[in-house]
């Protein structure tokens, strides 16, 4: 099955305490397709200008990713540009320049409408819920989300919530959200606003899955030794784990897949967190994927 | 087999966002004691003065913790106090009075000094050194530490590394006495300082542990729903795993019974952390545990 997935392209400029690099390919919908599209087809919906980069579309078209939904229309690219202080946990945005970003409106192609399963990834609520509008009875929609959304569109995120089957967020928007410092309690009373499933990422620490009838799966980290950009790995994250169900085809949609979707998701996320942009996901192979699953179930065993 | 272990005894006046509580058992040589006795019989070394209330004398003794080591002496017990701010991952302490504590000088009963594992829980180095040089070829050893001995006697920590099997602390800890903000990368350098096993404790977010030949466990957390003190966790979570592995008897002592050693003491934390001081270690039984750890494999396991 295909995987729909629409949020931001953007262009990066990232400095971290040992590098700086300009120009680089960003954005939550760049992140996701090619994550997902190590195992599924892709639909891509997102917006760029006239400065976009060859090199970043023969990467989409590299990985199968449709572009059909991909506008290319006069003006500047997205551009985002941000700093990691030393441990690489907190960053600072140096700026934001929306551009050709600020007048998009996520039109899907027709050949996009019928997509299964559906990625919202982090864009404003209002657009995730244009892109609802548009499908044809979808079978698992997942939206993504960040804090700008919870401070400037709560009640429009709020009423996204009943119209998806899983909210991904990060700890410190679950607590926001919900004004609960507990995240078990955070999560709990989120799938009460609407989401069947959600996932509270705990980010370098792993992720609390939460499902039907109180089934519970918290997923350890994979530990990484060296981690050089950690931009985009929610998105990478939520982008693998969309493709990973997308592949598991017309069966019903289990906690058990959803388990392993998140799994799937984590060792994406940290091949992507292991050197700048998308350069890791760029030269990720399938072997390489399966290696690092097989260790991360030996080294979180707890038989 | 039984566990020696060595470490402080107080009572704690403790401040959480929510609750306030004074003259609690504290220290982390209570702890340990309590959490290494659901396993195995402990020999316990400390100090109190002449204000430390019969009850917790009686709590040591319900557990069958041998006090042949406990000194009472003239003078006030050593005090400690401390608030949690909102999120209780912060802590400040608002005051010490080392009392009966300054001039401690851990001896051993004669009927300790062949004890076959010894946990050093955190005091400063040279006790810990102190009660090295009077036992005699003990099986293994476990030294536990903090910031405060990094900071001003790191020279003598340093040197007590290569005269125990184990060490374990937290990843500030491990960070700040490598100089490296790669915990992976700061674990193997505490091996090659000595200790052939190495524990990093990282708080809520579980363990990872450095064992022979590159063996790594990355031991998750626990998810709880409700912390009310944090206070004692990891001394709960080192004697737990001392007593587990006093517990496995005579047989060498390999990575597998050291990562199901770090699991229980996981959870026995994950217990002490629901309640104020010692008090749900108080009630706390053996059903009780084994529930919670079949639990923890359950919403931690990969498959």
């Amino acid at each position: 099955m295909s995987v729909l997935i629409v949020g931001s392209i953007a262009l990066d400029d990232i400095k971290t305490p040992v590098e700086e690099h300009a120009n680089l390919l960003g954005g939550s919908a760049s992140y996701s397709a090619v994550a997902a599209s190590f195992s599924s087809p892709v639909n891509l919906v997102g917006i760029v200008g006239e400065d976009f980069p060859a090199e970043h579309v023969e990467l989409f078209e590299k990985r199968s990713i449709d572009l059909a939904g991909l506008q290319r229309v006069p003006g500047q690219t997205f551009r985002w540009s941000g700093e990691y202080l030393w441990d690489l946990n907190t960053r600072e945005t140096r700026s934001v320049a929306l551009n050709v970003f600020e007048h998009f409106t996520p039109t899907l192609p027709d050949s996009y409408k019928e997509t299964p399963i559906i990625l919202l990834a982090n864009i404003a609520p209002d657009l995730q819920h244009h892109v609802l509008d548009q499908v044809k009875l979808p079978r698992f929609v997942i939206a993504d989300t960040m804090d700008l959304w919870i401070n400037i569109a709560k009640e429009r995120l709020i009423e996204l919530l009943s119209r998806v089957h899983m909210l991904i967020l990060n700890d410190g928007e679950a607590r926001q959200l919900t004004g609960l410092t507990s995240l078990i309690k955070a999560g709990r009373k989120l799938q009460e606003l609407g989401p069947r499933y959600v996932a509270v990422k705990k980010g370098e620490h792993g992720c609390l899955l939460f499902g039907d009838d109180g089934q519970f799966f918290s997923c350890p980290a994979f530990p990484l030794e060296d981690i050089h950009d950690p931009t985009g790995a929610g998105d990478t994250f939520a982008g693998g784990l969309a493709g990973y169900l997308a592949k598991s085809g017309e069966t019903e949609i289990t906690f058990s897949q959803i388990k392993q979707a998140v799994v799937h998701g984590s060792v994406l996320a940290s091949f992507n967190v292991e050197a700048f942009s998308l350069e890791r996901l760029k030269t990720l192979t399938h072997e390489q994927i399966a290696e690092r699953k097989a260790l991360f179930h030996r080294i979180s065993s707890l038989d």
